[in-house]
């Protein structure tokens, strides 16, 4: 989904970006170096499209994930710099086949797959992401990672599958929201937590609350980027917004404002809704600002990302600790 | 692609069946047993279409030949059912995808996923294969079996890119046709026979002659699902016909019969295949009729069948042994 977090940490981001730089600067460029060597092609158009996605490339939230919660559970090893580029190559591939499924236009600013091709390109070339992502990880020792990302990534995919199941569904549950996202999105930051702690040999209540930090941050993360399709500038975010709406595709916000409207309100929201409009977004401006819809959500994305800096506490008193609980911070403050 | 066969044997593969049915038929019911059971889901969405695409199954040439090989090998062990389960999982994974690529309708008699649902849920429901393959994969002790199945399903992605991107190509030559059915469908097929050997604790040689004997069987198979497309009848095969055309994808029969035609016809033909019309297939009847195309392809076609067997000179007079023999044979004689 177009809605999905790329990662982006934007301008306002600087301080913490200036701080993974000086604590894990060297690994993730060579996670990059890895990931740029694996995604090289001999076949001319393979290679073309590759080098156009290499464009859509936010600023690496789950490598560097992966990278910090290994540093700050025992420290980094080769494993994490492949596994690294692993889960940024899934990440890769569901985003082109988010940007099929949402006939998205554009990608951080950049043309997506299937506009500068077509859809077919974007399927195939989503296909071919995948299964190299799982190439590169079986290139490790054991197959605990093969394992953990083909179970982390088939939850990514069923929980896609609900969110289309449920398209057009106005009476959306918060708990059927709630799930869709911990599958969508939650599943792969929890597997950098979990992957980041386990190839660190950190003992298993380490790498279950790492886990667990990842995927309330990934929680946070969404309900933010939820916020930011409904409320976004289209220049600052570089994507297209307003395609959770015009999908029909409910989110927290949404569901909240529907939940407290007066009946007479309600109707008039869901008239709008059934019936998506380029102008849609600002029609609903002002129900939001009846509600308490925007600080309900806010408030649910704040006590999330608290959630994900208490699992922190397992761990002793890092640099790499205390980057992971301000990205924790910065997930639901980000307004772009 | 719809033109990548299902494996579908019919009714005239009848005696093999039979036979494969007397020499692995209780492991192939194992390996069934463990795809049900895998391909079960508490999402009741995910479960609908998996229940439908089901019915797409056809006669489980991946998983036989898997099998097969195994046994010819030295033995069919545990992990070969469950590699059986893999491969026909990811082979139903590319069904599904190339049914939204192909806009097919049908598939096998029943609707595709895209016509009885919609297109995204064919692109996730196809990664949800995909991925759920992989994790099944994992479960093996050794990363060997990850490793050559993320290799080999890259490598069809990469046929499959390769063949959208020809498409239209009215000049494509022999070369570069064989080229795209060795990536998009030989590979699998290559696999099954690489993996069937090496688990039974096949020497490399003998790993790499089964390897080889899958190869030239999926090219077979390939070349004669290609003359169907061409030539065969959609009620017998189940499937909507027509496509390559449709499509505008040069196949051997078509590229030998520009190849060969005079200037007057050739440029006729081109005429036909630039704007694809119902009756398209008819119309190139008559030119099929003045020239060798169908019988080189066919030659073609029996000479890889020939290869194939070929390779199994390694193995030692078996049942299994000689069922491989009999398949490659009937890979070139079905006509529907």
């Amino acid at each position: 989904m177009s809605e999905r977090s790329t990662g982006d940490t934007g301008s306002k981001s600087a301080p913490i970006l200036a701080l993974v730089e000086e604590t894990i600067g060297r690994e993730l460029l060579d996670a990059e170096q890895i990931l740029i060597e694996e995604l090289s092609s001999s076949n001319p158009y393979v290679s073309d499209v590759l080098q156009h996605i290499t464009r859509f490339r936010g600023k690496r939230l789950r490598p560097i994930l992966l990278l910090l919660t290994a540093q700050a559970a025992g420290g980094i090893r080769h494993e994490h710099k492949v596994l690294a580029a692993v889960v940024e190559m899934i990440h890769l591939a569901t985003l082109v086949h988010d940007d099929v499924l949402d006939d998205a236009e554009t990608r951080r600013h950049v043309a997506t797959v299937n506009a500068r091709w077509n859809n077919e390109t974007s399927v195939l070339f989503g296909d071919y992401l995948f299964t190299h992502s799982f190439h590169l990880a079986s290139s490790l020792e054991t197959t605990y990672g093969c394992r953990m990302i083909g179970r982390a990534t088939n939850i990514v995919c069923e929980g896609e599958l609900s969110q289309i199941k449920e398209r057009g569904n106005l009476d959306l549950s918060e708990e059927a929201y709630f799930r869709i996202i911990d599958g969508k999105t939650a599943e792969l930051t929890a597997l950098c937590g979990q992957l980041g702690a386990h190839y660190a040999g950190a003992e298993l209540a380490v790498v279950e609350a790492l886990e667990r930090y990842g995927r309330y941050l990934g929680l946070a993360f969404q309900i933010a980027d939820d916020v930011l399709d409904l409320l976004g500038n289209e220049r600052k975010t570089g994507k297209t917004l307003g395609s959770d709406i015009e999908k029909q595709k409910l989110t927290l916000p949404l569901i909240r404002l529907l939940n407290r409207a007066s009946e007479a309100d309600a109707n008039a929201i869901r008239q709008l809704l059934l019936h998506p409009e380029e102008n849609t977004r600002e029609k609903l401006a002002p129900y939001f600002a009846n509600s308490d819809a925007l600080a309900y959500t806010q408030q649910r994305a704040q006590r999330l990302a608290q959630d994900a800096r208490q699992q922190l506490d397992v761990l002793p008193a890092t640099r790499a600790r205390r980057i992971l609980a301000e990205i924790a911070d910065f997930a639901v403050q980000r307004t772009f």
